[in-house]
């Protein structure tokens, strides 16, 4: 889809983008009134294959637990929209893309985007599905601050909000996670200042650090311990040498190994940037409550319309129930509609993309509800 | 000071060493009946230089709130000893010294080593000072596996041991961290397999990051955030660019920069590898409380002699206080002397190196007390 044609995006950063291109994948049908429409927003490395096989890996889609026949977001009732973030890699306009003025692929050249510009992307591609307003915006991690953007930037377009494993503000912790994968990615000869792709190169060690860096972040030392403890690699002693000994390391090189065949480095790099820069809080005077204020009767601010129902992870400690806690004060402060659930699980941060009962639960809870208060039908029925 | 040139020392991978050479410093007087001996063990990047000026960086020592005048440990009464362990790097044998065999610096071919081995040659060392049993061993982190290790394998040559934020065992979390560090090392073309030594180049930009990504694991998220929380750089915004808009990035480049300098890239491969491979409970059987038991009369086992006093800090994430709570179990099961403390900061785990004055005045009880039930005056006294 390329957007942006009347009139370029005005970024945060100032710079004006497009057209654009945005890629995207959709499930399920749009009803007559156009009031089924959810909108899943993906997480750092994630793509717009949210229920179907990867093109490149061949793996199954990254959410299809909870997008597909019988799952919480089931296409016989939702028409369901994923789009590649831009800034991605995976056909959305970002730094691998070419750059039309130039014919040379972005690079450095791309601007900086931010989880808002992101969001306005999206809103022009749901524009251009003629749908006024979503039914619900969900996703779990930057696909969280996303949720929360939309639902500041546009709350009479959202009917209910899923953020999930996320937070209001990007924590000085996670800022210096991202920026070590930056150093490791800008430490690669062959990112030769952001220019790789012109000359043929990919800086694949630098980006397998990083993977490997912010791999370790998403699980709890309760699932490492739990998955590897301190067992060795195909042998019963260790070797006294610098090969992987643990499975834990083979683990981590394998995750490493694979990420580069499907990730952009200069992608990692902008969209770690993004998420950095997130702070809902700033934007409002400091104070988290006021970007859930919307301008009421009288010009007297009330609480925002949207639905919200938070979920966080306890062994999360990259995006801590802390996090999703502040929301949720937030949220009380303006007597806005929410719900909250921590799951008790010890899966860590990538709890909301894995195997946990529960968490599906929980979601399909509140959306069963939302949808059948909105009189919202499976197909057939 | 030169050691094993009687006969090499067997290391635990069988490879013999020797005469291999081992740098330390001293503070203070060894008395009469050489019972004042206080062995300080540092950690992954530490050095000898306990109390005074690095001859490299020119930055006082690194452990000057527990060693020195007035401090828990005073050299006025105790013979301190620290030194620098094998695979270090200022001017210990490891992989930046050279091979006598070839001429050349060791490099990979120095062989790899463990945190016994490590003990091992300290052990030597107190052997040349005529010293038979140390008042007691001390250290935080690698220093605190070193102070276990001491105690399991010379139980009789340990009056008090002293095992500050560590473990027994490296956790499957902790050989991520390092991992991650050596892929980064490793990723470097100019490691150049670990010769760059002979090539006269450096891998700088692998080490950093290597520094950067491992120094986050040393503090707190909420020290991080009292630090520098989401601040700008010199700045009123941010650049929507990939220089160091934030504090927290300035400071971990900072770290990375300055490390480069001081530490060679073969010792941390070598040193993390170490503490990778330590697990006193593997040694006996799985089970930690054996490594406390020493041969008692008619072959009953019995408790170790040596005193224990554990430190964990609870804002440790990296030796949380569940590591050291684990040893104190242990100790227990064995009925061994042990007290133990968990020091409430949220400076993290690099809390032994920093002003947290209740930790100070909880090593400084336990050897004032041991230290007077021993007779050990002060100089004068």
């Amino acid at each position: 889809m390329v957007l942006g044609q009347d009139r370029p995006m005005r970024l945060d950063s100032g710079v004006e983008l497009g057209p654009f291109r945005l890629a995207y994948r959709t499930y399920g049908t749009l009803n007559a009134d156009k009031s089924n429409a959810v909108l899943v927003c993906h997480a750092l490395t994630g793509d717009q294959y949210v229920a179907e096989r990867h093109p490149v890996t061949g793996k199954p889609g990254w959410w299809e637990l909870m997008v597909g026949p019988g799952r919480p977001l089931d296409p016989d009732r939702y028409f369901i929209i994923c789009s590649n973030v831009i800034g991605g890699c995976l056909g959305s306009e970002g730094p691998k893309e070419t750059n039309p003025a130039t014919g040379q692929p972005w690079g450095l050249s791309f601007p900086v985007i931010t989880i808002a510009d992101m969001v306005r992307a999206q809103a022009l591609l749901v524009d251009s599905f003629g749908i006024d307003r979503l039914f619900c915006v969900i996703g779990g991690s930057m696909g969280g601050m996303q949720v929360l953007q939309w639902a500041v930037s546009y709350p009479e377009r959202v009917a209910n909000a899923v953020p999930i494993a996320t937070a209001a503000r990007h924590s000085a912790q996670n800022i210096a996670f991202h920026e070590v994968g930056r150093q490791a990615i800008m430490a690669d000869p062959d990112w030769a200042g952001g220019d790789y792709l012109s000359r043929g190169s990919k800086p694949t060690r630098g980006l397998a650090v990083a993977r490997m860096a912010a791999h370790v972040t998403y699980l709890s030392e309760t699932a490492l311990h739990r998955k590897f403890g301190r067992n060795l690699q195909d042998r019963k002693a260790v070797t006294f040498g610098f090969d992987a000994d643990f499975q834990v390391e083979s683990y981590l090189r394998h995750q490493g190994i694979t990420f580069v065949e499907r990730f952009d480095a200069n992608s990692y790099l902008y969209i770690t940037r993004a998420m950095d820069y997130f702070d809902l809080a700033a934007e409002h005077g400091g104070v988290l409550a006021n970007a859930f204020r919307v301008p009421g009767p009288g010009g007297v601010p009330k609480a925002t319309p949207v639905r919200f129902c938070l979920v966080s992870f306890s062994s999360d400690w990259l995006f801590p129930t802390s996090e999703s806690r502040a929301i949720v004060h937030a949220l009380n402060a303006v007597a806005a509609n929410v719900s909250f659930v921590e799951i008790n699980t010890d899966k860590g941060h990538d709890s909301f993309l894995l195997d946990v009962p529960e968490f599906y639960q929980v979601v399909r809870g509140f959306l069963d509800g939302q949808a059948g208060a909105a009189g919202l039908k499976r197909r057939g029925a």
